[in-house]
């Protein structure tokens, strides 16, 4: 998308020769500046045309991200970290050019300790990683946001996904860091203790930083036992309302449900097409629940009778491994699904989240501003947290079709801000929701942003540009 | 207690007439240079001798503490914050004078919303008051410290107590903050919502910042559901290793207890003693369950099962909600019930957190190295978080017991620190942790938390001389 006012005022900062320099002779191959390896780093799964950096390292540990640091510091050149690409803001286009420091080659699993339900990463490692490696050890991962995103940069955008209705997100299961300060030092935030009043909350403040001030070079997260139990169910709505309507009796209940997901008619359509499903094409909720035999058993009852009292039906378990899988990974397949339902086309997706009370009125809101849409359309969501997703699938060369899905886009941010709610619940603000973090967290909060910005990065190296503009 | 290395080279500022007479004009009656007034408000809970503000200030809503603070920061004199005065670890000190601002009569519960989960409190409510107000809507706010704290306080500590081993602390529960900068200004950080990706996490930076940022005005904490169904426990043990190892087995099953406390033999006397229970005077767990009928009865069958297993006996149940208050009580006034073990003593109080694993270890180094104390000690804890709190009952006028108590928690907070844990879980820095905080996060981590400090007060004006040096 040739977005004019995607980056306003972006000029890419000069980049040395000689830093170009220092970098071949400290990286070596693992410094590249050929066109296709910055054009694959200047993009991400957002609809915007990528604009590629000047350079990138493939880093493997976190001395060499201290020492590509080091170097673009003294020369006031950008600094983007980049996991596998798979965010859907914007976080990773050189819009002032800069180098890119390519985290996925450090892909350890630095320790598990299974007996503190902890375990501590590289952040080139991907949750599905990390998941295969805890397989004997009964304990998992549950922060599943959809796309097999790397551990770093989840954290660097606070992700959360199905399971956070349960487990929380990124914010809440993140324990410590090891980060790369602007000026090349390497620190430590946290410890692993499960709770702590030491200090300045440091790991809060980058886990959702975005890359603005500084490098994640490891990260300790929190671990579960694995479920005694599990079941799956997915059951389809005569309405939006009908289903928003169990899923928020199911949240004020206090059932605790491990997933919560809807999904539009549209979305339905798409999954049903691309994942070989055959669910009934109309609203669907799909539940998860984690716990024991009784448990999960007291759960999915609680559950079932609140959908059969609004209305659901075709209510289709799933408690076979291998049923569970088809359904989540159909699922986690909806975003590439939805694309699918206009091919070439490339998706401008909402991420709003909202009070729970809230929840059918934003999401019926967001339906009836898709309703004009000119352009296929899909909505999905972790309904459990008031969160949820419109994909708009425009052609990104048709400025027409780019104009009207950010005014649908614009109508539905601003209608959860106008509930109390935020803008972004999981993706993170990068280069598309800048604005309406300003009218959503307003003048104060973001200057103080700002002075955070400034004191930790003072010559705004750190993927600058993103978030707010200084 | 007259500590040499409370406050090194603190200096009390200069508080011009002017200011004197500014505040005087604006609050009239609501400010305070009464000596009493200002000894009340210069000491907390901990063994340190009072070192009075220069004047109190009792706001009684936001605009009164956005006056406080400007006029304050125009004269670049001090501001501390204070809620019910119940910090351990010195916090009201005023260390280099300045004045108070006392949020007790900020003490209005502003909105329950039930539907959302969530409730919105002015900083000087206590979590009882919070509770009382909640009683008919079927909810609860469940972070709870022991002593009658106030949630503004409570936020600015990242307090959390018995039950955070399954609700999180003051850092997962609050959603929002209203804040007054040290320049004046009014800010919101957060929305409503459950989650939120929306720039920096200026909640949780505020959220255990110990009022060095700014002076929290309103905060908006998650609610839930009361439980269908309660139990609890107490049961005691031959060895502290038992104890510790079902506390740990519990944890590592992933059972949802929503208390898990231990108290040694010592603590068991002094609630007897206090409480008036009948408690066997050995080393005890209480535990809480919290779910459905059927999930409390399995909760509570297994971990009768581990008790068992590892030498529990006398396992009394308290089911009935009169003997649970009874129990829970005795919990709480734990405190003062060891304070009076030794009448006229002042208590220094430990808050280590270590991962689970290295609770055991903690916990009976802890134990031996109390061993070697001349003055009565006890031991209690949260420990479900690897939490737990050693007292040492010291006569503050006797620079012997001083010394030996300082030395012995160092000492015990060092065992912490070497085991990947934190020198604080609860409490917060204030003035007694700040040589610990360094040990455990490093200069780097100081450094940065300097900086943050120095950009968002630039004068130094905000609590000064607490949990770092400047």
């Amino acid at each position: 998308m040739n977005h004019p006012t995607l980056a306003p005022g972006a000029v890419r900062r000069p980049v040395p020769a000689e830093l170009m320099d220092e970098l071949r002779d400290r990286f070596g191959e693992h410094f590249s500046t050929a066109a296709a390896v910055r054009e694959h780093h200047g993009r991400d799964e957002s609809p915007f045309a990528a604009i590629p950096p000047d350079g990138v390292v493939h880093a493997h540990d976190a001395d060499d991200v201290a020492a590509a640091v080091t170097a673009c510091a003294r020369h006031r050149v950008p600094v983007i970290p980049y996991g596998v690409g798979t965010s859907l803001e914007g976080h990773l286009l050189a819009v002032q050019g800069g180098i890119s420091i390519d985290l996925s080659q450090m892909n350890r699993v630095v320790s598990i300790d299974a007996d503190d339900l902890t375990a501590t990463v590289e952040p080139g490692v991907t949750r599905k990683q990390l998941n295969d490696a805890l397989k004997d050890t009964g304990l998992f991962f549950p922060i599943d946001p959809g796309a097999d995103a790397s551990i770093g940069g989840m954290a660097a955008t606070r992700a959360s996904g199905t399971n956070a209705v349960r487990y929380g997100s990124m914010r809440e299961n993140v324990l410590g860091l090891e980060v790369v300060t602007a000026s090349g030092e390497r620190i430590h935030t946290g410890t692993r203790a499960r709770k702590s009043a030491a200090g300045y909350d440091l790991t809060r403040l980058f886990v959702g930083s975005e890359g603005t001030l500084g490098v994640i070079t490891a990260i300790t997260v929190r671990l579960y036992p694995q479920p005694e139990a599990l079941s799956a169910a997915s059951v389809s709505f005569p309405t939006v309302r009908a289903a928003v309507d169990t899923v928020i009796q199911t949240i004020q209940l206090g059932v605790p449900v491990a997933r919560s997901e809807f999904l539009d008619a549209s979305a339905v359509r798409a999954i049903n097409a691309y994942s070989k499903l055959e669910l009934r094409e109309q609203t669907t909720l799909f539940f998860e629940f984690h716990g024991s035999e009784a448990g999960v058993a007291e759960q999915a009852r609680t559950v079932q009778e609140l959908a059969r009292e609004n209305g659901g039906e075709d209510f289709e378990w799933a408690t076979r491994p291998e049923d569970r899988s088809r359904l989540w990974n159909a699922r986690h397949s909806a975003f590439f699904a939805g694309l699918q339902l206009r091919p070439g086309a490339r998706a401008i997706t909402t991420d709003t989240c909202v009070p729970i009370s809230r929840l059918a009125d934003s999401l019926i809101g967001a339906h009836e501003i898709l309703e004009r849409a000119t352009v296929p359309t899909t909505i999905l969501g972790h309904v459990g947290d008031g969160n949820f997703h419109c994909m708009l699938l425009i052609d990104p060369d048709n400025p027409d079709e780019v104009a009207e899905g950010e005014r649908l886009n614009a109508e539905i941010v601003r209608l959860a801000i106008s509930m109390d709610g935020t803008c972004t619940g999981e993706h993170g603000v990068g280069l598309h929701k800048m604005e309406f973090l300003r009218e959503e967290a307003g003048d104060g909060a973001i200057a103080m942003m700002r002075s955070i910005k400034r004191a930790l990065d003072p010559h705004d190296i750190m993927n600058p540009g993103k978030i707010f503009a200084l």
